[in-house]
């Protein structure tokens, strides 16, 4: 494992100084990629979006109407006159009466102009704002708490698991105003925590850890595959990365994955302190059962298990319930199982960029290499 | 090197089905980031607009109204009748005479209506589609050899290389209409070719290969560094990837890259087809001196040298004159050397790329580590 020093320095700036058009400054969605309809950015504060920072959170309009009546979160809202339509019949200017602003229009006081309102952004409110972090964290919990006891959102709130996850944003966000230095430090930019379920509700990012270990190198690789317990409510059955699982808050990536290891294949701290190496993020953005958006970001780290012989190997063994059973697979095989569909999507994701990185799917036998990169 | 047979599927429906919002199919930038001006989509045919395609270029306007003279070339253009402003005053609704839309209106006839016109998109012109591939590349070679005689663009035009770079469509296109199932294998999507130096012009994508030459692991990882010639029109005596060069028509990446192997470090083809590794792919946009914009993508390698001892390790020597002279860096000053800005931006962010892949830049040493990765 490396063991690098934490430079003062990111090296940030020399990726803006070669990329005018960053990938991750590109607007965040708009609209819902099914339901077509509009999605209200969630900030920190109004001076947050209106200082064009990234939002916290992506807000669908069944979560969008619940939370009209909750007093801790505000709505910047934009008042339209509905001009309805005018077409020329015998030269001169009607309305249509017939197109849906004609038909809006007439469901009001006519003598009074119409107005549309559109909500432009959700914010906390000022007086949580002022009370920091833990407010914030107070707040959407009373909420969370409340729509599950309710019995709203049923698809989301019967994943509840009692674990928190860190909400990070922007280190220019006026959540860090006293507290700048830190914010850019690695991790400390958390705004608020929140329970797990909750995440996808309010379309705030999700973190986690998957592990690709793996034996051998070249065509002569063989990769750990668990296969996930059938009782499992996501993707029963289906393959998995060799180690994976969310990031909860207070844990770095390694922290979170050194737990899982221990948790999921019996690997202890010290094999995976020796051998793990850091291998980037795997984003996508994923869409609920109940049409939340949830934009995750997986932290990929490879485990190339020491030799058989070596006193320090350790074969995998599940030590929880997610885990039905571990198959060690020839690359080749892992391959054509990705092709037959029998992984987990997200875990999908993340081998076929562990088979790109270790030069296994190439240019020459991908015809879409540019677009899964 | 991977001996990986050609499968005949692609593993792209498995990313596209866990990624609800890929990278790859966000719009295409239509605003300039610097100007702010409006971009125009260049497609091959009006049925790929109209199709939703992705654009095989970006238009700046400088070039779209260098191109309004060119017959091979068509726009599709929306005409919008200009409403100028109306605000009430005595309660009459009256024109402000001040504000652009009043002023161009003004400028027209005041009998007739006054429209204003925008460029939608750009595209070959029909006779020249009919004749396909080499009708397109012919098109475009005279319009940029007269445009180079004429001294148009000569930011542009006196980086001249007599090369011909390919330009790909989508396997949708209209280009491929006779031959689609040649269009969806690897490469087989190639819509015309263009002398390099006009690709910016025509904000068509540029493709590169980038690979990293190392010795030894971990952190005692050493890597092949050249340093750039003084003569170099771009980037002089800054320090570049092992090896690095543009992908020219009639080559896959990898013959391009045995190629460059060749002529910058004089390494045979033998000792890179025994040892080299794909390891995926860089993009970004870069804006050229005079404005026009540069979509890149470089396929990065991997070459893991062996130890000395072997009979087969060859030490790099400059064979051409683009570069002065080979350094084998530890990695840790190769970081240094990034935070001193010593390195060409395009090679930058591949040595990036390459820390992060090998777990030198980590989660726990770098602040803004997703948004590099």
């Amino acid at each position: 494992m490396s063991t690098t020093p934490v430079p003062s320095q990111s090296l940030l700036p020399l990726v803006i100084q070669a990329d005018h058009l960053p990938a991750y400054h590109t607007p965040y969605p708009s609209r819902h990629p099914i339901t077509k309809q509009r999605i209200v950015p969630f900030h920190i504060s109004l001076q947050d979006f209106q200082n064009g920072l990234p939002p916290v959170g992506l807000i669908t309009k069944p979560v969008l109407k619940a939370l009209g009546y909750e007093r801790a979160l505000k709505f910047l809202t934009l008042s339209k006159e509905i001009k309805s339509c005018d077409i020329k019949k015998d030269g001169k200017r009607v309305e249509c009466g017939a197109c849906s602003e004609c038909l809006q229009k007439q469901k009001q006081d006519k003598t009074q102009a119409a107005y549309k309102t559109s909500v432009l952004c959700v914010f906390f409110a000022e007086e949580i704002n002022e009370k920091g972090k833990e407010a914030r964290t107070e707040a959407l919990a009373d909420i969370l708490n409340r729509w599950k006891a309710e019995g709203r959102f049923p698809e989301t709130t019967k994943l509840w698991m009692d674990e928190l996850f860190p909400i990070y944003a922007c280190p220019k966000s006026t959540a860090f105003k006293a507290t700048m230095s830190t914010a850019r430090q690695p991790f400390g930019n958390v705004a608020f925590e929140m329970e797990r379920a909750g995440v996808p509700l309010l379309g705030c990012q999700a973190f986690g850890v998957h592990m690709t270990a793996y034996e051998g190198e070249g065509e002569d690789m063989k990769i750990w595959i668990p296969r996930r317990s059938a009782d499992r409510h996501r993707s029963p059955l289906k393959y998995d990365s060799s180690v994976a699982g969310g990031l909860p808050a207070k844990h770095t990536p390694l922290e979170g994955l050194l737990k899982e290891c221990e948790e999921e294949a019996g690997w202890p701290e010290e094999l995976i302190r020796e051998y793990v190496k850091s291998a980037g993020v795997v984003s996508y953005y994923e869409i609920m059962d109940d049409g939340a958006i949830l934009p995750n970001a997986e932290y990929t780290y490879d485990l190339p298990l020491p030799p058989r012989s070596s006193p320090t190997y350790i074969h995998p063994s599940p030590n929880d319930d997610e885990v039905d059973s571990f198959e060690l697979l020839p690359v080749q095989q892992v391959i054509l199982s990705l092709h037959k569909d029998e992984f987990k999507p997200s875990s999908a994701m993340v081998t076929i960029d562990f088979l790109v990185r270790h030069g296994f799917v190439t240019p020459d036998n991908e015809a879409n290499y540019q677009e899964i990169c």
